[in-house]
C-alpha cells in the first residue's frame, strides 16, 4: 500500500446559486482543484453526490461530469451515502491510489439542492432516512435529530442554549471564511428566538440548504513534492462504518455507532490518539449532531461535548477547534459536497493558508462525515507533511 | 495486487416481484451468495442501484441494505453509473481484495422499478441520458437507440429482420433459464408484428421493466480453494471508461467508445486476445445494442456482428455463444443487478453448472455491462481455475 497525499483542492462560495447547474458548479471546482495543483492528467475521478435525480432529473453523473471536465474515458465512479457521498468519494479515490490502480485522482462532491422548491427538498432529504419505518410515516431530519437531541438532554442535561451556542460559534468561525454560504454573527438569543422546527431545534440549530461543489486531487506521497507546488498533505487514516438506518433499532440514539467504529479504525490505521488531533471538521447537520459527534468519535468523553462550545473549548484559540470552516452550519450544506469540502478545510489548515481560520500550529486534522442520523459515516486523518 | 476470485453467486428469478421490496429481493440475493459458498463474515460490500431515489423514494441503500443483512458495521458503498451499476459494484468490489484492503467482499446489485408506473419508469431511466440536451426534449432511450440502429442500418445494411434476429436468439436462450423473466420462445415475425416503440425498434427489440437482484463474493484467490465448496472463478481483467453522456457529441453512433476503451484495458490486463473469449454476456438493452457492443468490445470488426445472429454464429452452439442467458431482453433488466448477473452467468458457465444453457469447454468467459447510451461501460474477463 502506497502512502497518499492531497495536492491539490477546489471550491467556489456555496450559497443559492441559482445562475450555476450541477454541471457547472462540478467544473468550478474541478478545475480550481487542478489549477491549485497544476497537473496535467488525471487517471480517474470519483464524486460523490446524494440525490441528483431527485434534486435536477439526472443519474449517470460520473459520466456527465467527466464529459463536461472534458477528461472522457477516464473512469468515473460516483458513490452515494447520503450527507456522506463526498466523505466516501474520497475514501475510493485514496483507495485506488493507495493501491496502485491510479495514480492522480480527482475526488468530488457536488449538490445542486435549489432546483426545487422547499418541499421536494425535504422529501429528497427525507430518502436518506429509512423510508418504509421513518420518512413514510411523517417524520423529517429536523424531527429525527430533536428525538436524538431529547434523549442527550435526559440524559446528560443539556440546556438549549449549549445548543444555540453551537451555532454561535460555527457562524463565528464561518465570518471568516469567504467561502461560506452564511457570513454573520449570530447570539444564543437569536437562536433561540427563531422558528421553533422540531422541539428542541430552532431554525439556526439546522444546515441549510445549499448548492455547492468541491474537489481535490490525490497522488502517491512520492510524486507529489514534483507535481504540487504546496505543501502535500499526507492522508493517515481512513474508516467507514454503518449502522441501523431506522433510529428505533439502535440501542442509544445519542452515540453514533457507526462513528465510532469508523473513527476507530481511523485512528488504528493512523496511529495516532485522539489527544494528537490539533484541528476537526465535524458533521454538524445540526447542532446537536455536532455534540454527538465529537463524542462517538473519541475526541470527548460521553456526556461532556455538550457544554463545549458554551466553554468555549470547541472555539477557533479554543484547546480544540471544531469545524473552523463554519461547519455545514454556517459554511452550508449541499450533501455530497461537504465531506470534500471537510477535506478542503483540514488540508487549508495543515498547509497554514487558513487565514483568519489558521489553527496555530495545526500538524494533523481530522474530518467526520456522516449520512442520515449516522447510518454511514466517514472518517479520515490526515496529517502536515 | 492479489489474485481475486468469485466464490459464492446469488440470484433468484427476476420478474414482476410485487411481493418484493427492494431490501427483500437484495436480502434474497446476498443470503444465497453467501449460502452458495458459505463463508462466515463479509469484510465490505458494494451495491450497484441506479435510481431508488426515485422508484422508492429511498436513498442512502447502503447502510439500509447492510442493516437489513445483518452485516452492520462493515462498510457498504453503493455505486451509480446508470445501467452499468452492477459492473461497477463488481469492479469495486474487485479493486478492494485486490488491493488488500478487505478479504471477503459481497458485489451486488438490485433495482425495484414495479412500485411506479410506467411512466414514472421511464422518466427515471431518462436520468440516465442528458437530461438537459436530451431528456428534457423528448426522447427517451428507445429513440435514442433507434438513432443508433438508423446510423448503423444506413452505414453497414442491417435488416429489421437482422435486429429482430437478436431477440429470437436471446428468448430461445431464457427459455432455458429458471431465473428469467421471460421463458417463451418468440419469431421473427413476433418480433416485426410487436408495436412499433420507436422506429425501427419493436417492443420485442427492447428490453423489459423488471424486479430484481443479483449478488456474488469474491475473495484472494489463495483463500477461494479453502473457503469456498466450488470451482473458483479468477478475475483476470477489469476496465472502466466514460465517454460524452449526450450522443449528438459522438463521432460515430453505432461504435462504443467507452466500451472500446474499457475492452481494451480489460484485455491488457488478462492478457488474452478476443479470439480466446469462449462465452461472452453484453448489454443488450436493445437488440441493436448487443450488435453494436460486439464490435466495440472487439469481438467483431465494425459491420460484421449485425448478421450474426440471423447467421446463427451467437447462438448456444455456434462459434462464439452471446448472451446464453437470455441477456437483458429475456431474463430482464433491473438496471443495477444487470452487471452483477452477467458475472452469475459467466461463473456458472466456468464452473460448468450451467445445465441445459452450458457452453461446451468454456474456460474465458467476457462481461459488458453499460450506461445509457454507452457513456460509461465496464468490462470484465473472468477464466476457469
Amino acid at each position: 500500500m502506497r502512502d497518499v497525499a492531497v495536492i491539490g483542492i477546489g471550491m467556489s462560495k456555496w450559497g443559492e446559486c441559482w445562475q450555476h447547474s450541477l454541471r457547472d458548479l462540478f467544473v468550478s471546482a474541478a478545475l480550481q482543484a487542478i489549477d491549485d495543483c497544476g497537473v496535467s492528467r488525471l487517471d480517474s475521478m470519483y464524486v460523490g453526490c446524494m440525490a441528483p435525480g431527485l434534486f435536477n432529473g439526472q443519474e449517470h453523473i460520473g459520466p456527465l461530469l467527466a464529459d463536461y471536465l472534458g477528461v472522457t474515458p477516464i473512469p468515473a465512479v460516483r458513490v452515494e451515502s447520503a450527507c456522506a457521498s463526498g466523505g466516501l468519494a474520497f475514501r475510493q479515490a485514496y483507495m485506488e491510489v493507495a493501491a496502485g490502480f491510479s495514480d492522480i485522482v480527482l475526488a468530488a462532491g457536488v449538490e445542486k439542492m435549489t432546483d426545487v422548491d422547499g418541499e421536494a427538498a425535504t422529501y429528497a432529504l427525507g430518502t436518506a432516512a429509512d423510508q418504509e419505518y421513518e420518512s413514510f410515516q411523517g417524520i423529517t431530519f429536523p424531527g429525527l435529530y430533536a428525538l436524538i437531541a431529547r434523549s442527550y438532554m435526559q440524559k446528560y442535561g443539556l440546556t438549549v442554549e449549549d445548543l444555540a451556542a453551537v451555532a454561535v460559534k460555527n457562524h463565528s468561525h464561518g465570518l471568516k471564511n469567504p467561502r461560506a454560504q452564511f457570513q454573520r454573527a449570530i447570539t444564543v438569543e437569536e437562536v433561540l428566538q427563531s422558528s421553533l422546527v422540531a422541539d428542541p431545534l430552532h431554525l439556526l440549530d439546522c444546515s441549510p440548504i445549499t448548492d455547492g461543489a468541491a474537489a481535490v486531487i490525490l497522488c502517491p506521497l512520492r510524486k507529489a513534492m514534483k507535481l504540487s507546488k504546496h505543501k502535500p498533505v499526507k492522508v493517515i487514516g481512513s474508516g467507514h462504518a454503518t449502522d441501523t438506518i431506522a433510529l428505533h433499532a439502535r440501542k442509544q440514539l445519542e452515540f453514533f455507532y457507526s462513528s465510532a467504529k469508523a473513527a476507530e479504525k481511523a485512528f488504528q490505521m493512523a496511529e495516532v490518539t485522539p489527544q494528537q488531533i490539533d484541528v476537526v471538521e465535524v458533521h454538524d447537520c445540526f447542532t446537536i449532531a455536532e455534540i454527538c459527534a465529537l463524542e462517538s468519535i473519541g475526541l470527548f468523553e460521553p456526556g461532556q461535548a455538550g457544554k463545549a462550545a458554551a466553554q468555549g473549548i470547541t472555539h477557533l484559540g479554543g484547546k480544540l477547534p471544531v469545524n473552523v470552516s463554519g461547519g455545514l452550519k454556517s459554511k452550508g450544506h449541499p450533501v455530497g459536497a461537504t465531506g470534500i469540502a471537510q477535506i478542503i478545510e483540514i488540508v487549508e489548515q495543515l498547509r497554514g493558508t487558513a487565514g483568519e481560520r489558521q489553527v496555530a500550529n495545526a500538524k494533523i486534522g481530522l474530518t467526520h462525515n456522516m449520512g442520515g442520523t449516522a447510518a454511514s459515516t466517514v472518517v479520515h486523518i490526515l496529517e502536515a507533511c
